[in-house]
């Protein structure tokens, strides 16, 4: 295991009704001039909104709103935002959505109190400063709720590009399983396969003797298996989806993810597609994920086989492995499909005559130098053959 | 799954070497006058405690020092550093050792800025104030350097109690498992027993649909189960060591015990073996929980049954679960015997005689009126026929 640091200082509140108490939180971490960002339909409709104006009233505190946030996150609305919050001397940030308005929330939180361009942020500076931000989350899929990153998308050229610092870790978290219930399938597929995929990148390592988080990891990737399905057959379903909630910040709040290396190899290749596309990113992890594992595996077969015997159930075939690490990545992606994930380009809405695109953004955009990096360094031949795989 | 709030805030720095780094962080939580407090013996000799005066002196911070806890850390050196504190004007409490020094940190963290009797707080009122403490822990055991707990023993009447607030979480805590190397092979061993009884007691829980919680505490388990016997073979082992401080700390930092309820009874009747025949936390654990367990089992059969299967690896037997349920509590009680822990009150150092004496404490005991509650509730007849079943 290599040595680590680890600080996740956000409170969370999580259960029915918890969204009423944002007011209080909102007071007990120091907030007085509120930003409620959000995107709008759902939270709107649903008087979810109206519930939160009313627990911040009954505490006197002072709000300002931006909604129109849209799935993958645009830097336009983050300078919208950003001279709001200068403007009306906004001292705190409250997210109201998914892991979009959470990101958007986050870069503008960082952005409000930078000189520079809040886009350095995403080009590799160290998010060190930002207004405190909380959440109240109406998705469990990017863990955004519970981490210290943001991903953003640049319109001029559509680089898409994630941030970190622990300056940007929410101070409060509402996690209620019940408004979650209203999503529609497909997005609550996406978002479980989102979960999915930020335990299968942690769990692609090149670090050893990693027993306790290899262990933890399994345990959230189980709950997955097991809640998932039962939420698609019975949205109602408070008890799985309160399940996957817990599941979705663990995933992604580095509990599990410390002492060894990640991989995000399969995020990276990702983010061209919903870039692109602006398809659910959920959904083009379903589709890059078995592709990515299946053309690295051979970096380690017995960590494929690991997962596929301690996971997917399958038989371990000791006098070859690469069977069953094979079995795996199957058993993955027919999982995948069985929620209702897309399973190659065409379903997912992407264009084989793009790749040559997809690949010089990926390994020459904004900066990069011909290569990503990951548990193997992939270049522009090794990602073209990726995303003909998905083909 | 409940309702709950998780909050825990500690900065974890977890590695080799990362004791000489403890001035650094006393500075960055707010100390400027600290007590190092500790227990005497392996701290002083090994040289740990030099090297905490000198990373306090390079930044520049002055100290004091109390040594002299011991085991089952006693009320008369909780007031005496009370005492001390205020009158050196102390404001951070350091922590260096195992999880009895912690405690007792925690205890005068807590004593310090309260008007009243520090032992109120372990008659059940929460502590909300507290001075700030760090850690630098040297056993992977109670869970203490992540946990809002800490458990004292009162000399008049030797009540062994537990008190509990957000307000005494530790704001770092340093995790070397090098330091924990040193450790003679029993005192590691009860060290793990008492890393699983945490598990043991979230696991055993009356509360439904907790999926991601149960498959939590499984991993952490498993990876106890898996690392624990590398230890004892071999106590250089770092690797093993490192994946048990790990698991120590997740293992009552309460991540994995969110949203259910707990049982604790085993920890309960156990407290009045410590405190009667002052044996190892661990060591009375090993002995309590297969009886508390055997006694309870009948109360949710498959809950033993799942954990039998899914930890101890037991085939389930479906027409009779209640013989799996067995089987994994042989299991449980088999490893801890493997690992060298006592199975009965012949090799724990208790006294059958003693029955009566243990029961009336444990259950009339400081205010207690007749029963213990976690999991099922105990009266003394209950508790009586415990003991009785480790003898």
């Amino acid at each position: 295991m290599e040595n680590f640091t680890f600080y996740s200082p956000t409170f969370f509140a999580f259960g029915k009704d918890t969204e009423n108490d944002c007011g209080k939180y909102v007071r007990r971490f120091g907030g007085s001039k509120v930003l409620i960002h959000y995107g709008g339909g759902s939270v709107v409709r649903s008087g979810l909104l109206d519930l939160v104006k009313a627990s911040l009233d009954k505490e006197g505190i002072d709000y300002v709103e931006l909604g129109g946030v849209k799935p993958n996150p645009r830097s336009g609305l983050v300078y919208e935002g950003i001279d709001l919050v200068k403007k009306e001397n906004v001292d705190f940030i409250l997210a109201v959505g998914g892991g979009s308005t959470i990101d958007s929330s986050k870069a503008i939180a960082a952005g409000a109190v930078y000189d520079g361009d809040f886009w350095d942020f995403y080009q590799g500076k160290e998010i060190e400063k930002a207004l405190p931000i909380g959440t109240i989350l109406t998705i469990a899929a990017a863990g955004s709720e519970g981490s210290p990153n943001s991903v953003i998308t640049k319109e001029e050229g559509m680089f898409k590009r994630g941030a970190g610092g622990d300056a940007i870790r929410p101070k409060f978290s509402i996690l209620n399983p019940a408004l979650t219930q209203t999503l529609p399938a497909f997005q609550t597929a996406a978002g479980a396969t989102d979960i999915i995929a930020h335990l299968y990148e942690r769990y692609i390592t090149n670090s050893v003797e990693v027993e306790v988080t290899d262990r933890l990891i399994e345990a959230l990737l189980l709950t997955m298996k097991h809640e998932t399905p039962r939420v698609i057959a019975d949205p109602d379903n408070y008890e799985a989806r309160a399940n996957i909630m817990w599941a979705g910040m663990m995933a992604h709040n580095n509990s599990c993810g410390v002492g060894r290396s990640q991989d995000w190899n399969s995020h990276t290749i990702e983010h061209e597609l919903s870039a692109l596309y602006d398809c659910a990113h959920g959904a083009g992890l379903a589709v890059t994920m078995p592709a990515v594992f299946r053309y690295c595996m051979d970096h380690n077969i017995m960590r494929f086989a690991q997962v596929a015997v301690r996971v997917w159930g399958c038989q371990m075939d000791f006098a070859h492995p690469e069977v069953t690490a094979l079995e795996g990545i199957k058993a993955l992606q027919d999982f995948l499909i069985s929620i209702g994930m897309p399973r190659n380009f065409g379903e997912l809405g992407a264009k084989e005559e793009d790749i040559p695109k997809l690949v010089e953004v990926l390994c020459k955009g904004d900066g990069r130098e011909g290569t990503i990096s990951g548990f193997v360094t992939l270049n522009e031949e090794d990602c073209t053959k990726i995303y003909k795989m998905m083909v």
